[in-house]
Protein backbone atom coordinates (compact mmCIF):
# COMPACT_ATOMS: atom_id res chain seq x y z
CA UNK A 1 0.00 0.00 0.00
CA UNK A 2 1.38 3.34 -1.10
CA UNK A 3 2.90 5.92 1.79
CA UNK A 4 0.17 8.22 1.02
CA UNK A 5 -2.97 5.53 1.59
CA UNK A 6 -1.36 4.46 4.43
CA UNK A 7 -0.83 7.67 6.49
CA UNK A 8 -4.12 9.21 5.65
CA UNK A 9 -6.42 5.88 5.77
CA UNK A 10 -9.12 5.24 8.20
CA UNK A 11 -8.99 1.87 8.00
CA UNK A 12 -6.49 -0.19 10.35
CA UNK A 13 -4.17 -1.81 8.11
CA UNK A 14 -0.48 -2.41 9.99
CA UNK A 15 2.27 -2.35 8.18
CA UNK A 16 3.98 -5.64 9.21
CA UNK A 17 7.72 -5.70 9.15
CA UNK A 18 9.38 -8.60 7.85
CA UNK A 19 8.64 -10.86 10.85
CA UNK A 20 5.21 -10.21 11.04
CA UNK A 21 5.25 -7.18 13.73
CA UNK A 22 4.80 -3.93 14.85
CA UNK A 23 5.81 -1.88 17.98
CA UNK A 24 3.60 -1.90 20.76
CA UNK A 25 4.13 1.49 23.29
CA UNK A 26 2.06 1.37 26.56
CA UNK A 27 2.49 4.57 28.14
CA UNK A 28 0.79 5.13 31.76
CA UNK A 29 -2.90 7.50 31.11
CA UNK A 30 -2.62 8.99 34.13
CA UNK A 31 1.22 10.22 34.85
CA UNK A 32 1.69 9.89 30.78
CA UNK A 33 5.48 7.84 31.76
CA UNK A 34 6.52 4.67 29.56
CA UNK A 35 5.91 1.83 30.86
CA UNK A 36 7.01 -0.44 28.60
CA UNK A 37 7.55 -1.28 24.91
CA UNK A 38 7.01 -4.38 22.95
CA UNK A 39 5.46 -6.11 19.07
CA UNK A 40 2.54 -7.18 17.85
CA UNK A 41 1.43 -9.47 15.95
CA UNK A 42 -2.31 -9.45 13.95
CA UNK A 43 -3.15 -12.22 16.63
CA UNK A 44 -1.74 -10.18 19.48
CA UNK A 45 -3.30 -6.66 18.06
CA UNK A 46 -6.44 -8.31 17.56
CA UNK A 47 -7.10 -9.87 21.24
CA UNK A 48 -6.16 -6.54 23.09
CA UNK A 49 -8.81 -5.06 20.36
CA UNK A 50 -11.02 -7.37 21.69
CA UNK A 51 -10.53 -7.69 25.18
CA UNK A 52 -9.24 -4.00 26.12
CA UNK A 53 -6.42 -5.67 27.34
CA UNK A 54 -2.76 -5.63 26.20
CA UNK A 55 -1.25 -8.78 24.80
CA UNK A 56 2.11 -9.08 22.70
CA UNK A 57 4.27 -11.20 20.91
CA UNK A 58 6.94 -12.92 22.53
CA UNK A 59 10.19 -13.00 20.26
CA UNK A 60 11.52 -15.10 22.35
CA UNK A 61 8.96 -17.71 23.64
CA UNK A 62 7.24 -16.93 19.78
CA UNK A 63 4.10 -16.95 21.57
CA UNK A 64 1.44 -14.45 22.23
CA UNK A 65 0.85 -13.72 25.76
CA UNK A 66 -1.13 -11.35 27.95
CA UNK A 67 0.38 -9.13 30.06
CA UNK A 68 -0.22 -9.99 33.48
CA UNK A 69 -1.82 -13.18 32.78
CA UNK A 70 0.41 -15.03 35.56
CA UNK A 71 1.69 -11.84 37.92
CA UNK A 72 -1.99 -10.29 37.36
CA UNK A 73 -0.75 -7.10 36.16
CA UNK A 74 -2.73 -6.20 33.48
CA UNK A 75 -2.55 -3.46 31.02
CA UNK A 76 -6.08 -2.00 31.00
CA UNK A 77 -6.44 -0.04 27.21
CA UNK A 78 -7.72 3.79 27.63
CA UNK A 79 -6.98 4.40 24.16
CA UNK A 80 -5.02 2.97 21.11
CA UNK A 81 -3.57 4.82 18.38
CA UNK A 82 -1.26 4.38 15.38
CA UNK A 83 1.32 5.97 13.98
CA UNK A 84 1.35 7.61 10.43
CA UNK A 85 2.90 4.62 8.44
CA UNK A 86 0.98 2.04 10.74
CA UNK A 87 3.58 0.04 12.50
CA UNK A 88 3.46 0.84 15.35
CA UNK A 89 0.61 1.24 18.26
CA UNK A 90 0.54 3.78 21.10
CA UNK A 91 -1.77 2.42 24.21
CA UNK A 92 -2.12 4.69 26.65
CA UNK A 93 -2.91 2.12 29.94
CA UNK A 94 -4.12 2.02 33.32
CA UNK A 95 -1.87 -0.86 35.33
CA UNK A 96 -3.05 -3.02 37.28
CA UNK A 97 0.49 -3.05 38.92
CA UNK A 98 4.20 -3.02 38.04
CA UNK A 99 4.88 -2.75 33.82
CA UNK A 100 7.67 -4.34 34.53
CA UNK A 101 8.82 -8.08 35.47
CA UNK A 102 11.91 -6.87 37.85
CA UNK A 103 8.97 -5.22 39.56
CA UNK A 104 9.31 -1.54 38.29
CA UNK A 105 6.36 0.23 37.90
CA UNK A 106 8.35 1.19 34.52
CA UNK A 107 10.74 -0.93 32.50
CA UNK A 108 12.28 2.43 31.79
CA UNK A 109 13.98 3.18 35.57
CA UNK A 110 17.21 3.99 34.27
CA UNK A 111 19.05 6.96 32.80
CA UNK A 112 21.32 6.69 30.72
CA UNK A 113 24.23 9.69 30.78
CA UNK A 114 26.84 9.13 28.35
CA UNK A 115 27.88 5.55 28.32
CA UNK A 116 27.04 5.20 32.42
CA UNK A 117 23.73 4.07 33.79
CA UNK A 118 22.02 5.34 36.98
CA UNK A 119 18.80 4.42 38.47
CA UNK A 120 15.68 6.39 38.86
CA UNK B 1 25.04 -11.15 28.85
CA UNK B 2 22.85 -12.52 31.40
CA UNK B 3 19.29 -11.02 31.90
CA UNK B 4 19.72 -10.50 35.54
CA UNK B 5 23.16 -8.59 34.91
CA UNK B 6 21.43 -6.72 31.72
CA UNK B 7 18.98 -5.51 34.40
CA UNK B 8 21.11 -4.26 36.92
CA UNK B 9 23.78 -3.12 35.38
CA UNK B 10 24.88 0.27 35.35
CA UNK B 11 26.77 0.51 31.88
CA UNK B 12 25.44 0.79 28.92
CA UNK B 13 25.28 -2.50 26.85
CA UNK B 14 22.22 -2.11 24.27
CA UNK B 15 20.84 -5.90 23.16
CA UNK B 16 20.94 -5.57 19.55
CA UNK B 17 18.18 -7.64 18.13
CA UNK B 18 19.04 -9.78 14.83
CA UNK B 19 19.10 -6.31 12.44
CA UNK B 20 21.18 -4.92 15.01
CA UNK B 21 19.11 -2.42 15.95
CA UNK B 22 17.01 -1.26 19.15
CA UNK B 23 13.46 0.53 19.43
CA UNK B 24 14.22 4.22 20.13
CA UNK B 25 10.64 6.12 21.66
CA UNK B 26 10.52 9.97 21.54
CA UNK B 27 7.79 11.47 23.80
CA UNK B 28 7.37 15.63 24.47
CA UNK B 29 9.34 16.41 27.33
CA UNK B 30 6.64 19.07 28.17
CA UNK B 31 3.08 17.57 27.34
CA UNK B 32 4.26 13.56 27.82
CA UNK B 33 2.87 12.69 24.04
CA UNK B 34 4.73 10.04 22.54
CA UNK B 35 6.16 11.77 19.20
CA UNK B 36 7.27 9.01 17.37
CA UNK B 37 8.93 5.63 17.34
CA UNK B 38 11.74 4.24 15.15
CA UNK B 39 15.21 2.37 15.35
CA UNK B 40 18.76 2.71 16.34
CA UNK B 41 22.14 0.92 15.31
CA UNK B 42 25.28 1.54 17.57
CA UNK B 43 25.86 4.75 15.21
CA UNK B 44 22.73 6.65 15.73
CA UNK B 45 22.87 5.92 19.72
CA UNK B 46 26.18 6.89 19.82
CA UNK B 47 25.52 10.11 17.50
CA UNK B 48 22.40 10.91 19.76
CA UNK B 49 24.56 10.46 23.34
CA UNK B 50 27.10 12.83 21.73
CA UNK B 51 25.42 15.82 19.94
CA UNK B 52 21.99 15.67 22.42
CA UNK B 53 20.13 15.21 19.32
CA UNK B 54 18.15 12.24 18.34
CA UNK B 55 19.61 10.51 15.49
CA UNK B 56 17.79 6.68 14.07
CA UNK B 57 18.95 3.96 11.61
CA UNK B 58 16.58 4.06 8.85
CA UNK B 59 15.85 0.73 7.59
CA UNK B 60 14.31 1.64 4.14
CA UNK B 61 17.25 3.76 3.17
CA UNK B 62 19.69 1.50 5.50
CA UNK B 63 20.98 4.51 6.64
CA UNK B 64 21.51 6.85 10.03
CA UNK B 65 19.24 10.34 9.61
CA UNK B 66 19.58 13.08 12.13
CA UNK B 67 16.05 13.63 12.67
CA UNK B 68 15.56 17.12 11.19
CA UNK B 69 18.16 17.66 9.13
CA UNK B 70 16.40 18.72 5.88
CA UNK B 71 13.40 20.19 7.89
CA UNK B 72 15.12 22.02 10.51
CA UNK B 73 12.16 19.72 13.16
CA UNK B 74 15.40 18.77 15.66
CA UNK B 75 14.33 16.63 18.55
CA UNK B 76 16.34 17.81 21.41
CA UNK B 77 17.09 15.42 24.17
CA UNK B 78 15.86 16.40 27.17
CA UNK B 79 16.86 13.03 29.11
CA UNK B 80 17.56 9.23 27.84
CA UNK B 81 16.23 5.99 29.04
CA UNK B 82 16.80 2.59 28.49
CA UNK B 83 14.92 -0.57 29.41
CA UNK B 84 15.12 -3.17 31.15
CA UNK B 85 16.42 -5.72 28.81
CA UNK B 86 18.27 -2.96 27.48
CA UNK B 87 16.87 -3.25 23.95
CA UNK B 88 14.64 0.23 24.09
CA UNK B 89 15.76 3.85 24.74
CA UNK B 90 13.02 6.30 25.81
CA UNK B 91 13.89 10.19 25.03
CA UNK B 92 12.11 13.12 26.19
CA UNK B 93 12.65 15.82 23.67
CA UNK B 94 12.23 19.24 22.84
CA UNK B 95 10.78 19.13 19.28
CA UNK B 96 11.91 21.83 17.46
CA UNK B 97 9.35 21.77 15.14
CA UNK B 98 6.33 18.59 13.90
CA UNK B 99 7.86 15.50 14.55
CA UNK B 100 5.77 13.59 11.88
CA UNK B 101 7.08 13.97 8.22
CA UNK B 102 3.64 14.58 7.16
CA UNK B 103 3.11 17.74 9.52
CA UNK B 104 1.28 16.67 12.33
CA UNK B 105 3.06 17.27 15.93
CA UNK B 106 2.76 13.52 16.98
CA UNK B 107 3.13 10.50 14.11
CA UNK B 108 -0.17 9.44 16.22
CA UNK B 109 -2.49 10.91 15.31
CA UNK B 110 -5.15 8.99 14.62
CA UNK B 111 -7.22 6.71 17.21
CA UNK B 112 -7.92 3.37 16.63
CA UNK B 113 -11.68 2.24 17.52
CA UNK B 114 -12.46 -1.48 16.68
CA UNK B 115 -11.04 -1.82 13.46
CA UNK B 116 -11.95 1.97 12.10
CA UNK B 117 -9.50 4.88 12.65
CA UNK B 118 -10.39 8.25 13.41
CA UNK B 119 -8.51 11.56 13.28
CA UNK B 120 -7.59 12.99 16.28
Amino acid sequence: MADTILETATRLTPKWDERGLIQAIATDAASGDLLMVAHMNGDALERTLESGEAHFWSRSRQAVWKKGETSGHILHVVEMRIDCDQDAVWMKVKPAGPACHTGERSCFYRIVEGKALRRD
